[in-house]
């Protein structure tokens, strides 16, 4: 989009006045890279001296006097003998001059104003002096080409925008996304836990967590149900030659744990996906036209030994539990399947407050078509029936080409959270290769056997990155019915501890989440304390309300409902429960 | 006990009629062995010809002869080499006389009447007179010592009873066990299959099984839930640091999934338990002794190689989900939760109406005690703890020596199926030892650091072999609770069709499983079939119910409930339903 590419240029402009300044500020300094991000910019250089964010204030001055000098940037194409002139004193830049000339491209080169000079290719803004608003947010450690052989330099990523309207807002957003960071929250609120020595990537969901799991995943198996959907369990794991019969081996082995190799022979490895074992469940008995379609569901726990440096919290996992399905149809069926399964997704995210998605459908690299399985006609009808489920459905949709399986295209649901960061939680195909590679069969009206065409759906992805983006969506204030503590029952003093704990017993019958805090604390921290863990509701209790039997009501974020009996705060919040009201 | 004696002599020595039964009819036969069984008595021989089930009776009338003879069985201890001069044409006699030899031991032989003679250390009946009753059962192919590589035997199952009463209670209660089988009834019911791609002893949960399943979890979690429980999740894989930590590795190598070796010396390993990582979860915080007793629960997936001539349907399987729990608590607390935990244990089974089982002790063999880790006062302690637990609870407890887990003493619950098998199901420990040897600990009152007690249970075993018992247990006529299809509705012509649709709707939003036979079937066939897929209730439609907005309601053993309204029938099958009754 045009105003990305602005704003890249911009920012490329930015990294080159950080560069200028830097320079000025530390003359023995070395520039090793320095490109535009989604976001802002990095700038990676080495230097001896260490730099900290309070140097920031005395960059940041040095480089608004470049953006007051208003210096033009200008492109200028030398010949390699030339640029290494110009570079001799850099071994960074020597190296991508070497680069540059394996690949046999032209060398280009950016001034800015009389003095300054550095390899790049732009695009950048006219002049410095565009740079209307910019800011310097961190330093770290970077591994030249990232590789931990080379030696390590210093990044420090920052940003720019054309007005400071944009950049504040930017900011506000950064420290929103801080403040709302799942980990961060997962560990002040005890919703999961990482052990080393369980591995890397691999989540233990402690108790309050795992209350979140199990409503979403009650909420799916209800939901579900009325949708028509069965449910299955299948093995974590599978010989190997599963995946040779989906052709996942030996074209996704990287992508999988290990092999488990057996003394004789014999071969398992973790289940990267449920389909395969999903397929086994179709095919254990015969079936006709009249069993399906069959829609066949499972929260199917998954492992996919991502690198390392890829994982990130619950966002980025190897290991986790799928809100899967695989729907059997005839190719009748399969576009209203497809219709149904979108309208799931919106049933779901509507729910949940989710208001800003959109599709992103995924087709092959018409370059690359080596990569992929199947015929022509198959990958054009699958995307024709995708599309015109699509078209039924009024969600926007993108595509990207070269992402799609290696058996099909596909569609992504890309949500935005409440602070505006982007996640592509369900993936969703219409599959018509695996159905042929399973032999799998149905007896038609006619006799005739046919393939069903496969439906793969995840609307609710995995419970890891999806409650990894609750957490975020929800700063962790999440719907009463997802509150791991809904109810804190604060005693004024230990006089109110009897008639406390008669009101603990009784929202426990009505399988309300309650905890009492009967601790000698005072009032005030007992408050702050609940507000923190980010309980739903706060009942005080006083003399006043053992006199009237009745109790004080406040939420978590101050609001004050006054007084009520227990009844009338029960009724509300089941009701408040059952709703699911956000 | 004697008369187990008695029995197992007895059969001994219908083992021997049997012997000699054969060699009359096919006298190039060679007998190899044939020992007394829990049950009855096999015979192992070497013969070209081939025996069938047909032959029985013409072995049987031979068999009954030498009964009829009352033929004396003598003792008498012989010389190797007159032993060897008596054998000497049977190869298989010649073989256990060498092993016999390499033992030291004494040879014996029973001469039965005048002419037959056998290799047996007995004991045997007095005569062959004693056998009252006895039947031949099933004819198969056994390999010499169990090993396949030896000659292909033939083995002729047989029992023998002291009077023709517990013969006929016997094959009774055979023939039950053939009908429950839950291998017949998983396959003919749909409830599980197991797929060659995946792996033997993986089941895979097909959607009728899967109810049960989940029937028997969402019951768990709510009981265990009021019992103060809290859940947790963790993955199926750890490193095998873990393992090592806990001393499974490399004492419990053998019984786990061969290791995920990763590119850079990182090894991975399918968990075989869940505790290692339940101690992780209670290792996440710091832990006072305010939050003592701590319960974590988990349906956890485990994974165990077992030999794959060890594994039996859904009972001895290699992937299972257990019935985990494991409770932190003070040395102080151990008696009471312990003592809990036995009441869950029969809270689960009254419910289910299990009235015969009792407790199994299983302690160190004190002739090895170099096999188990700890010191003596720990086993002593948890013995005693243990000990005190039971006795407060009715059930009783045998002593099993030799049997214990390696780092400390364990109860069994053993319970009995309504036919009669014996099931293991739940393993429980008082763990003096793992709390040490993972470092756990909590702050006491004093201030001073302390490791808590770690109570291992699992009341409902794992799904896999529970439900296996529970299938023979119910010979599948579950209580409605747990019926897959609760209630089949069926119309007698298509002119019904739209009134039972409409009763389908009624009965599926009191969420009562219900299923529509609107196929153009005879009544009768749809009966029949409603009966062998043992749905609990069947609706018959016909005109007089529409007339009348009712339905006709029979169980799935026959019994007719007559018309009801169909508020009525939802009010009986959900009232059952919450009820649990059986």
């Amino acid at each position: 989009m045009k105003q990305t590419d602005n704003l890249g240029a911009l920012r490329h402009t930015a990294e080159h006045v950080l560069h200028t300044a830097m320079q000025n500020l530390y003359p023995k300094l070395k520039k090793a890279m320095g490109p535009a991000t989604k976001d802002g910019y990095y700038f990676d250089f080495d230097l001896d001296e260490k730099i900290s964010a309070a140097d920031f204030p005395k960059i940041e001055a040095e480089m608004q006097k470049l953006i007051n000098q208003n210096l033009p940037l200008k492109p200028e194409n030398i010949t390699v003998a030339e640029a290494k002139k110009i570079f001799t004193s850099n071994p960074y830049k020597l190296d991508w001059l070497e680069k540059i000339t394996k690949r046999e491209e032209k060398i280009s080169i950016f001034r800015m104003g009389e003095t300054d000079v550095d390899l790049c290719s732009g695009p950048h803004a006219n002049s410095t002096g565009e740079i209307k608003a910019f800011k310097l947010l961190s330093v770290a450690g970077a591994y030249w080409h990232g590789d931990e052989k080379n030696k390590m330099l210093t990044r420090i990523y920052g940003t720019a925008f054309t007005n400071q309207k944009e950049l504040d807002e930017y900011l506000a957003k950064l420290e929103l996304a801080k403040i709302n960071d799942h980990r961060k929250l997962g560990k002040e609120l005890e919703l999961f836990t990482i052990s080393n020595q369980v591995g890397q990537g691999l989540i233990l969901w402690l108790p309050k967590g795992n209350i979140i799991k199990e409503e979403i995943e009650a909420w799916a198996k209800q939901t579900e149900s009325q949708w028509g959907y069965q449910r299955v369990t299948t093995p974590n794991i599978a010989k190997t030659e599963l995946y040779k019969t989906s052709g996942h081996l030996p074209y996704y082995k990287n992508d999988m744990y290990p092999i488990m190799k057996g003394d004789k022979g014999e071969e398992y490895i973790l289940k990267p996906m449920n389909c395969p074992h999903h397929h086994q469940i179709y095919a254990a008995s015969p079936k006709s036209y009249k069993d399906l379609p069959l829609r066949l569901a499972e929260y199917g726990t998954c492992y996919r030994y991502e690198a390392s440096g890829e994982l990130f919290g619950m966002m980025r996992v190897r290991g986790f539990s799928q809100n899967d399905s695989h729907i059997y149809c005839t190719e009748d069926q399969a576009v209203k399947e497809f219709v149904d399964v979108m309208k799931l997704h919106q049933y779901y995210y509507k729910t949940l407050g989710i208001t800003k998605y959109h599709l992103e459908l995924a087709l092959r690299d018409p370059k690359n078509k080596a990569k992929y399985h199947g015929n022509e006609a198959m990958w054009q009808k699958a995307e024709a029936l995708m599309r015109e489920a699509a078209k039924q459905v009024d969600i926007p949709m993108v595509t990207e080409i070269g992402s799609a399986a290696f058996y099909g295209p596909k569609i992504d649901f890309i949500i935005e959270s409440s602070i505006g960061r982007e996640f592509a939680i369900s993936t969703n195909q219409v599959d018509l290769f695996m159905g042929e590679r399973f032999k799998l069969k149905y007896t038609d009206k006619d006799g005739s056997d046919k393939t069903p065409v496969i439906i793969h759906r995840a609307p609710l992805g995995s419970h890891e990155r999806f409650i990894g983006f609750l957490i975020e969506h929800f700063g962790a204030n999440f719907p009463t019915w997802l509150t791991p503590v809904q109810v804190k029952i604060l005693p004024i003093t230990d006089k109110q501890n009897d008639y406390a704990a008669k009101i603990l017993k009784e929202l426990r019958a009505n399988k309300v989440r309650a905890e009492l805090d009967d601790r000698p604390e005072s009032l005030g921290n007992k408050i702050r304390e609940a507000q923190k863990a980010k309980v739903s509701y706060m009942l005080i209790i006083g003399q006043k309300e053992v006199d009237s039997t009745t109790v004080s009501i406040r939420n978590r974020s101050g609001k004050d409902f006054g007084q009520m009996t227990i009844k009338q705060f029960t009724d509300k919040i089941t009701q408040e429960i059952y709703a699911k009201v956000l």
